[in-house]
């Protein structure tokens, strides 16, 4: 059995924790913040189109602080499923340090955005990272039930920051591979009896993938929550030719830039702006969490691709002037918190 | 006495049409158009730091429509004091020439922002169009209430539209003096007995006037509503020198191009961002429109400055993308609206 810490279960985590038990070849503990009471005692609901209805449904262990996670046995995964705000990695750092075992443990990364493993590979340069980018229709309802519409689709591959010594890429490319394994077994009912269309890819390059869903998170996640509008607002409005498509198209020279133009073609942008009607009443993460008063992702999905755009030297002046508006609104939310 | 038709009685326009009435010199038709049944009947309750309280005052006459002025007398002022706002312009015009009498009728608009003359003076080449700014803190609370705090200071000046044939520049000049007199008349017991500060002056260069006032409306009025935030949050927050500053100083810009560098100087706008304490909790008008889902003066604030950008070849990074955004904004309050 793979011994698994997963921390942050939301709409992605909740599910990845049952798909990794699901496979029975897992043993999950997972850490639980404001809803560690009510899930311990009551358990998870979830309504999930890949595994049908659950009720009251446990991991092997829930803990309510990363510090009480048991180092009885040693971690063969941590899997990461919190939002990705800065202050929170940092704040991680510290605790991971007592449940990694070098030449054991992997990091997994389920996270938007860009550049997100960085700080971690800093952190922790003896073990493997793997970077995973989930597209999943999933969500809380309430503190212990979770309602998920579309189907689990995760792509997962190493973050190659050594390329030898002390890491070698194939034990880099080896926890990947045994990670990818363990969460398709977990999808096997879903796939055959279900027919979802879940699936767990083992990616070759997942930094391609991260720029390829950027181009949506970085135009209209963000337009979005500046506008409080939802998708399809945005899209009947003029701020579809004056702001969403050019915020686009700068996403897309910042990837060609960085090496990655054969991802963030013209196809894709023009398949990205036809793809959604323009009466989606689809209200984008950073949205969602401006109107619960939560921080939003901004630094991973704006602040990073804006930082690769001034060392190469492109111009994003839509893009620029979104970033500096919703750097005003996380002071905003942040100031409300404390 | 003097005939007044008065078009929008807000918080600006009611004071003036009491103002006008008090003068003695004027009889005041005002054209109500929401609130016209109950004035009719119980008449406004003002509380003035100028005027002191005054309880079911009217008007000589009130109407509920322009298109129902009497034309038994003509006109020697029709005073606009609606919002600025493209199609309601565009609206009123044709409603306008009836009431109008060439050699006898002046046009007064005493409205934000900039370029807010060339329509009207279009419309009615052949009468002085006089152009006004009004910096009062007046508000109505309610259909027949009005909250008056700080004291009425007016300017007014001819849009000088013709200089010769057939309306020579004293013909204008004389007009805005007649009707800066009539209002500094009604003004009188506010500075004698009250001693408020009130006062209505004769304006050399209206538009130099207009530049300066469009230094705070055209960055802390736009920031503020696209951010949603009040002037002291926007103040205290990162954004002062990522946006605020910069747009304030993109105005002065535009505004040292047009030929206002002698008022548009650094030091007023040194002044300006440090007048206001950033606790302020102040909501500018745009955003406290955008908060009732009413249309936003965007045209007159920030268009019309930034055609003159265009024009002159001065770069606003900062207003442009401001500009886009609350076009988005304006387009989604009229699709409430209708």
């Amino acid at each position: 059995m793979l011994n698994v810490c997963l921390i942050g279960a939301g709409g992605v985590g909740t599910i990845a924790a049952y798909v990794l038990e699901k496979s029975q070849r897992c043993r999950v503990t997972a850490v639980l913040r404001s809803n560690y009471t009510v899930v311990r005692d009551h358990g998870f609901d979830i309504d999930s189109v890949d595994h049908g209805q659950i009720r009251g449904w446990k991991p092997h262990r829930v803990i309510p602080f990363l510090s009480s996670a048991p180092t009885d046995q040693p971690y063969d995964f941590i899997v990461i499923t919190t939002k990705s705000i800065p202050d929170l990695v940092a704040a991680l750092i510290p605790d991971l340090k007592p449940l990694i075992t070098p030449g054991k443990t992997s990091l997994v990364l389920i996270q938007n955005g860009l550049d997100i493993e960085h700080s971690f590979a800093s952190a922790f340069p003896e073990i493997p990272v793997l970077s995973g980018l989930s597209m999943i229709g999933s969500r809380t309802t309430s503190p212990r039930a979770v309602f998920h519409e579309d189907p689990d689709q995760l792509r997962i591959g190493p973050y190659y920051h050594h390329v030898d010594d002390p890491l070698p890429r194939s034990t880099q490319l080896e926890a990947a591979r045994t990670f990818v394994e363990a969460y398709n077994a977990g999808l096997s009912d879903a796939r055959t009896i279900q027919k979802s269309g879940a699936e767990c890819v083992l990616a070759e390059d997942i930094v391609a993938a991260r720029w390829r869903k950027l181009l949506w998170n970085g135009s209209y996640n963000t337009i979005c929550a500046v506008l409080r509008m939802s998708v399809g607002e945005v899209l009947s409005s003029p701020g579809r030719k004056t702001l969403l498509e050019p915020a686009m198209r700068e996403i897309a020279a910042v990837g060609t830039a960085a090496g990655y133009g054969e991802t963030v073609t013209e196809d894709v942008v023009q398949f990205l702006l036809k793809d959604t009607p323009d009466t989606s009443p689809f209200r984008p993460s950073m949205l969602v969490h401006l109107e619960k008063g939560q921080p939003l992702e901004l630094e991973v999905i704006l602040g990073a691709p804006l930082r690769v755009a001034r060392a190469k030297g492109v111009k994003t002046p839509v893009l620029d002037q979104i970033y500096e508006l919703l750097k005003v609104v996380q002071w905003h939310l942040l100031r409300q918190q404390s």
